[in-house]
């Protein structure tokens, strides 16, 4: 095998009380990638959607994973990624990750498999240094894993498959400007142990409310009060949107990573439908354009491609 | 029926990382309580295990609940309390919590089940608030359900029953005195967000290790970074104990409550006899005065005794 391709796709990290150490992997939208198998110790990125993302491979999050791959093995190869972006670049659902987490999957295919989906985080995560300049696996190991992760540690690592009932879930991605960074800085190095003892108590309700597949629980729980309070005020609409949406029987939901895309679960189509109208309706009357996605949990991550998307 | 006698067991409340929201019921020690119903609005308090708790019925956990349940109701009854308490009251394991809950629930017997199980557990606070001037239910709701018990909320009252697979718990009590009130005070009231992210990381994983049945995992979770370092340095040993019976192969384990007692679990009962013994020897050494239980789970809590162990 020579090349390969493969769907890398889009992720919620946080999930509104798991900051830092939930994400979920989503059936759509997916980065579409193809890896090519070199014969000499180089790394070359092709971008072929038009984003202004640097080719760079240092300063690639494709680009980095795979140098690293280089400097850890004495094999003499290399990597020609070509990438179409379908996730949108900072729009909060994992775009970078889908970069990163792809193209080591694809390299890992082409090497025979030589690495485990732990080693594949550990080496995607150096793409997210370069994004953000934190490594973070929030992203990265739903994207690879599949389904919904826990974090519980990143050094050593230490992630955990949560299971989950079906759940629909409706994003939408008002397009302003938010970047990973300043969502970080804004957020107090402090918090009072009466918000933290809340906080974990609605983690701990989620992943037993995912577990036992009981959506009421899930819905309570679905609450942040320690992150969301302050990086919602970057988001216009944040608050109409998830109380209207709330009112329309979704569980709940919130900012999906630092933002601006928010997300909403509900139990079924007709109810992630209504969300979705709300969504749209309320950017409309704020004259902020958006896109919208109906989508579901993927179970699997990052998937092999038959056909072949590029030209 | 006119008269009860039940069985309230020792708790362990916050569970290492789970402080404030998580506890767990123990098959040992329990206290033995019989409630006689009356045909007169009071509550008599009697104790016939010598311990210097007040019997005033206001300033008695276990009175403070049904003089709750009184003002709530019409009735023209009350309820006699005899109390033999095996828990040492102090000792870190719900003393306080197994009166309160036991008198509520077998009040409730007597009164034809007109209680929820969370009514119980709303109307024992009241006597954890005597106890300690606070309404917690980390240490009610578990000896009111059993097992293991998540309060998501107070207020609302949420709780959650979560799963485990077979644990042996050895619990030792170290005879010196920690105020809960002591113990609370000591902590601060703001933590560092990167220290409340990896706890509310090593809850999910306790939780989802649980569930799962996955002994590794909740031994890796039972990580503490917030509240044991502060308390444990109000209980010699504590550092010494929790190291030795790691290596001895226990899988985890912390403070009970707020102190002083420490528990440890393991997978079988030969681990636990040797946290046991190493337990022993380390107070023996320190030439503290101690006691040590070898338990496990109790999945049904408060139980009705047919026995009568009361003269």
């Amino acid at each position: 095998m020579k090349e390969i391709n493969i769907q890398a796709p889009a992720t919620i990290a946080n999930l509104v009380c798991g900051f830092d150490v939930l994400g979920l992997c989503l059936d759509k939208p997916y980065d579409l990638m193809k890896v090519k198998l070199l014969d000499e110790r180089k790394v070359i990125i092709r971008s072929e959607d038009g984003y202004p993302l640097p080719t760079e491979p240092t300063q690639n999050t494709a680009g980095a994973p795979l140098l690293e791959i280089l400097s850890e093995t004495n094999l003499t190869i290399g990597f020609e990624v070509t990438i179409n972006k379908q996730i949108k670049p900072g729009s909060g659902i994992g775009s970078s990750a889908a970069s990163a987490a792809g193209a080591v999957f694809a390299a890992n295919c082409l090497m025979g498999n030589i690495y485990s989906k732990n080693d594949l985080v550990r080496l995607a995560m150096f793409g997210e240094k370069v994004a953000s300049g934190v490594k973070h696996a929030d992203n990265i190991a739903p994207c690879i894993f599949g389904g919904i992760t826990l974090i519980r540690s990143i050094f050593p690592l230490d992630i955990v498959s949560i299971s989950a009932p079906p759940l629909i879930i409706t994003l939408v991605h008002p397009q302003i400007e938010v970047r990973t960074s300043d969502a970080r800085q804004i957020l107090r190095k402090e918090v009072l142990l009466k918000d933290a003892i809340r906080q974990w108590g609605n983690i701990a309700g989620l992943v037993a409310g995912l577990m036992k597949g009981d959506y009421e629980l899930i819905g309570r729980s679905l609450e942040d009060v320690i992150i969301e309070p302050v990086r919602s005020m970057l988001i216009p609409g944040f608050d109409e949107v998830k109380e209207l949406c709330k009112q329309a029987g979704a569980l709940g939901g919130g900012i999906s990573g630092s933002g601006p895309s928010i997300f909403m679960m509900s139990r079924d189509l007709q109810t992630a439908s209504q969300v979705e109208k709300i969504m749209q309706d309320l950017y409309f009357k704020l004259d902020i354009p958006h896109h919208t996605y109906i989508t579901t949990i993927n179970p699997n991550g990052i998937s092999v491609q038959n056909d072949d998307h590029f030209p």
